[in-house]
């Protein structure tokens, strides 16, 4: 989980205009209509919860990428496999989102005939937050599951270079309240917190990557310039380097997360995504309905007081309260729903590129000036 | 992943006369003969492949409870729901691993028909190595994981009381050879390693474990103790504490293994285990049919690939290769297998008692004496 700082918060935004402008941009590229609307809600819910790498800071390579048309514009995201409640859907190498959102509608569905099901996408893009995508199925009366492979950046324990995907791995499930619902990359940080970090004037600390000899490194520049040349550095796994902190079993996640989104599904696994072939990223979505297990409206109370329970427990800091996963990106959302989003510098230059590049109206801030 | 050490090795016992030895013990007291042939054949898994906290050393707690009545020796696990590819078996306080192998069978069965499965084990007790069970499902040509819940013992992320158990996560796929199989508690060690170590003289780490002052503690006898009294000392999940290592995104994983033993199978989570009521333990088995994906011959074909170039990646000591969850425990069951199985000198006394409380033959053994 990645949160947003606010030490260089420049402009504040409504989230309404800046949908608007997404939308816009995307459809100016040739984006359908539709899909321009689910791929703002994503990057929208990205930015609402605070995880600011993952929301309209990702725009400008989308709207670049459909223009190059190495994201294809005319996808259409097609079933091409089906068995029980098992379906593999091909997503034409298009924008992410709205090939997941299908992968996952579907799965709802088939859940809802089979009491499980699990949707397999291939061929796809980056896709957003996957915890957008769990929550959406969650309020839908299950508990799912959502992993993506990505680009080499991650050493798999034992291991100094980059094997496996930061691949995030997202699960929510329904309760009486917000979802439950965890999100996290399955290294302990992602290369956009090193990047941060380094702008803050502040260190990143050893066990988070390791070089080429083996060593872990706290040299910022050095590792993220590595990281952008797939050479020579690597995030490491939850856990950190060797097992003193349990690293061997943080890289047994992201390995599950490579299996389910590379070779079950049919597309590359993170070593061999980007290839000169186009992204051929790979989502895994799993869907268990509650319904099939019992009493929904027990299992959801039951849900409910066991989180409570956890939040109640006695605290490491008294100060700060046990939270669960997703706690802390729901009131985020509460906020900035009511304030407005605040956008860093380098994300609203790159929104003024953006309008410039699709010949769109600018976006208009409440505060400060774009 | 906890692996046996061999300083203390006294006793070597050959696999068969071992399995003939647990039956006997168990049905001594009461278990069906077939479901004394399982429990054996889990527990000697464990043995086999080094993970020796979870093979005969636990015999004694099994006999004793099933002569005490604390484990149902007239236990028949049943399915008392189906929905699709969802089951919900009542293990009827018996034995674990009766109850869990027939879900497990159940899961594939249903896998074979759905795609996909899902079967949820409530009233249940301890099942030895979830490893044996998704090797199991794997064979037959799935991609399953099974977790369970257990004594509370890991403290949540932001916590300092134990509420998860080290509820262990284990997944196996087929591959064109032995089946990649990942098994680990959540937490970064269990309590046996704990116990281990400082028979030997060792420490353990900073970050294995916090007390009620939310400091972690290196204090093996106090931490052990206190785990042991269910008060002020609790295990930290992979990761360790706070985030610098991830610590709560290793929790994340614990409380998924909750969620799906808890309220979702209809059990007790960790913290309300082992009541009054019984043991009350919920397993959790979910099974994927690689067919319903596609050719299984090109997945496993591209599993086999994946793991071949992962094992071959550039390591962190040159002197160790890269290995994945399972190829350490293949190897020593290899080798065990043919030379027999090493065992310390408190499980031999043990199964000395054993022996002595079902009035049965006692074991023999190859070196040493018994």
């Amino acid at each position: 989980m990645y949160h947003s700082d606010r030490t260089d918060r420049a402009f504040v935004v409504g989230s309404k205009s800046l949908t608007e402008f997404v939308v816009e941009a995307l459809v100016s590229v040739g984006a359908a209509e539709a899909d321009a609307e689910v791929t703002a809600e994503v990057l929208l819910a990205a930015d609402l919860a605070g995880v600011d790498s993952h929301g309209v800071a990702r725009l400008r390579r989308y709207v670049e990428g459909l223009r190059a048309g190495t994201i294809n514009k005319g996808a259409r995201p097609r079933v091409v496999r089906e068995a029980g409640g098992v379906s593999v859907v091909d997503a034409e190498n298009g924008l992410g989102q709205p090939a997941l959102c299908l992968a996952v509608d579907l799965a709802v569905e088939r859940a809802k005939e089979h009491g499980i099901a699990a949707v397999a996408v291939r061929r796809s893009n980056h896709i957003g937050i996957a915890g957008w995508y769990t929550e959406r199925a969650a309020r839908a009366g299950t508990l799912a599951l959502v992993t993506t492979n990505a680009t080499p950046q991650v050493a798999p324990s034992g291991a100094a270079e980059p094997m496996f995907g930061t691949d995030p791995v997202s699960y929510a499930v329904l309760t009486d309240g917000e979802p439950l619902c965890y999100d996290a990359a399955t290294s302990i940080v992602p290369r956009g917190k090193l990047e941060r970090l380094h702008r803050e004037g502040r260190p990143m600390l050893p066990g988070w990557a390791v070089g080429p000899d083996g060593v872990t490194s706290t040299d910022i520049p050095l590792v993220v310039a590595g990281l952008r040349a797939r050479e020579g550095y690597a995030l490491l796994p939850v856990g950190g380097l060797g097992e003193e902190h349990g690293g061997h079993k943080g890289s047994g996640i992201g390995l599950l997360a490579e299996l389910l989104c590379g070779p079950l599904t049919g597309a590359s696994w993170s070593r061999h995504t980007y290839g000169p072939q186009g992204a051929d990223l790979g989502h895994f979505v799993l869907c268990l309905d509650l319904a099939a297990l019992g009493d929904i409206g027990r299992i959801t109370r039951d849900i409910t007081a066991m989180a409570d329970e956890i939040r109640a427990g006695s605290p490491i800091d008294e100060r700060t309260p046990v939270r669960l996963p997703g706690d802390r990106r729901h009131r985020c959302a509460e906020e900035r729903s009511a304030n407005g989003i605040p956008l860093l510098r380098p994300v609203v230059e790159d929104l003024g590129k953006i309008a410039e590049l699709a010949g769109i109206r600018p976006l208009t801030a409440r505060e400060g000036q774009l």
